[in-house]
């Protein structure tokens, strides 16, 4: 990379986006005297009888949670969306008000999976072997949804810690499932079919091999994926994680080998996330991938990747707010992602909390 | 508005930005376990010796502020883009690292405004005429650096309360010059140019009319604004404030009249917004208005308005996250924006603080 841009202020482009994000590489001297978030506390009980995630427990739905060993898959209590709901169809007329108050009716369902039995365990606390079952969860609806729904795209993500409005300390993802494909995918896979019409190729198969040549951004890599902190993060700390081989969705993954390197990368972003500051690090982190349904070059422009979105900036306690100038104007950063990505690569994988233990 | 999309899960297109926000009008029902914001306190003194804000004081950056009377500006401390730096020209070769590695330099300078002396005012505890005398200092600015520099567009916003970054209790807001056109000014103009090309008449005059005529989500309203929740408010009790003459940047209002209106809307909302939970409520706001320097059409298609966008959603302590559904997918919101609008319009205009001593 250009070594000016450690220094200058400069905006850097997203072509998976279709965005630019501004950095002000020399701006990390600020001093802090804003919000701090509370460090999350290392002392969760492996079992807590007031959480209505763990094995057995009451929700406040009424329903009650078995006594589930490894993963756990229900309905969302409060869904975003439904599946029942009546049909709308907004006025098709050519005055300005429908023109301009414009709405259309979606259904779906979500769904929370909780990754564990064990209250006090994170993705970072589990092993490959347990990771590897909830990949195969997520494997499991994405075909379940695809066969017995209408619906046209899931969304499995997750909520990590407080400050990314996690309510529950047991560690679980969502997944929501709509009749539209949403704006986020949207954009993306836009743009995947840009390019490949454009260049015949795909972006991040050729994405991948820049990051391989440049050996600026690589957090960690295995057989089977890379992770970047790509050349166009927003948030510090940002990740991006792309599979080696351009499969289109995560059914594509071939045999137990494939879910156990797909699990391992998992493994080592989040235990080196939670070294980086010696908390349990926050973060939105989220898989995109084909939709259920859609033409086939929808499908075939797709190259499965997941996406960390952490917040934190400074420690444990100081946060990157995305608010005023990011909101109104731009999405704004400080540190560099090659200053980001040298930070997390030479994290150890062996997980701070065991070896204080 | 057909009443069924007061129960249903639906999407809303907002023309101005080009985007999708899904609304969950049945979501309102959801437990928080989550994090809580503290509420602010309502006992700030006049002056606080340690204020890097307050007038006489010393900055971190050791200059001293002057005894100012009303408004103060001054140039950022830990400015987030520079004046002065080399410049960036990215290679323009046709190999895939350059067209994957895009980036380009940004120059400009960000200010700082105080709003007042006094270390516990905000917008809603200060006087129309007070307010009228920050409106001129934008006013005053937008005007200098349009004649002394050469950017293409100043960002006027404001983050208020720990929640929203802002690390300073004395009220003040920020204004950043670059060189470039940030994304939201330039999505919002694009449109903006697009409808005008399309039905030769400009989109936020037309939506004026609408909202006029529906009064379904009308908070305020005086004879030179009018503030909404717009129909695809993605904040819970966002609003959008339009100028109901078509001026196209600040410097268009004519004489004291207009500028007391300007003035009477913003203490009108941020005393309804304070009303609302009791509390100094937090947000971000933002002016969009005509670049500093563009193409004819550019100026003409512009319309003065700007956006108030608050997080707190069911009281002073739980605010609405916009994290992993949001982020990786699409904005979600749950209260509609006619329930937010009905509540904002029912409150008092007196401030509850004044109320209470
Ligand atoms: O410049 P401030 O007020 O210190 O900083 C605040 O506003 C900026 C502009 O929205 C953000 O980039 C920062 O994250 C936020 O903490
Ligand atoms: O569904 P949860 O975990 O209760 O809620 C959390 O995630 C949702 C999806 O990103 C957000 O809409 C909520 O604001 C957030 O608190």
């Amino acid at each position: 990379m250009d070594s000016v841009l450690d220094d200058i202020s400069h905006r850097r482009y997203n072509p998976l986006r279709g965005n630019w994000i501004l950095v002000s590489p020399h701006r990390t001297k600020r001093p802090w005297r804003g919000q701090e978030e509370s460090p999350s506390g290392n002392t969760l009980p492996e079992y807590d009888p007031g959480c209505y995630l763990c094995p057995r427990n009451k929700r406040s739905g009424g329903a009650q949670n078995p006594d589930y060993q490894d993963t756990f898959t229900f309905v969302n209590d409060f869904s975003a969306v439904k599946e029942d709901q009546d049909d709308y169809e907004s006025a098709k007329s050519e005055d300005k008000s429908s023109l301009l108050l414009q709405a259309e009716g979606v259904k779906g369902k979500c769904y929370v999976i909780c990754f564990s039995p064990a209250h006090n365990k994170t993705l970072a606390d589990m092993s490959i072997k347990e990771i590897s079952v909830v990949i195969n969860t997520w494997q499991n609806l994405y075909r379940d949804v695809q066969q017995n729904t209408p619906f046209r795209y899931i969304q499995i993500f997750e909520n990590k810690g407080e400050s990314m409005g996690c309510s529950n300390p047991h560690a679980h993802c969502q997944a929501w499932t709509t009749s539209h494909l949403p704006e986020e995918p949207a954009a993306e896979l836009h743009n995947l079919i840009e390019y490949r019409r454009k260049h015949n190729s795909c972006l991040l198969c050729d994405y991948l091999v820049v990051e391989l040549e440049k050996k600026e951004r690589i957090v960690a890599e295995n057989d089977g994926w890379l992770a970047v902190c790509p050349w166009w993060a927003f948030w510090p700390f940002e990740t991006l994680v792309i599979s080696k081989r351009c499969i289109k969705n995560i059914l594509e993954l071939e045999g137990e080998r494939d879910v156990e390197l797909f699990a391992e990368i998992i493994s080592v972003i989040t235990t080196k996330y939670d070294n980086l500051f010696e908390t349990k690090f926050p973060y939105s982190m989220g898989i995109h991938q084909a939709p259920l349904r859609g033409t086939d070059e929808e499908h075939a422009a797709n190259h499965v990747h997941f996406h960390f979105l952490p917040p934190l900036l400074r420690s444990a306690t100081v946060k990157k707010f995305q608010v005023g100038y990011e909101l109104l104007a731009e999405p704004q950063r400080d540190i560099t992602p090659e200053q980001a990505a040298r930070r997390l690569q030479a994290l150890s994988t062996d997980l701070y909390r065991n070896r204080l233990e």
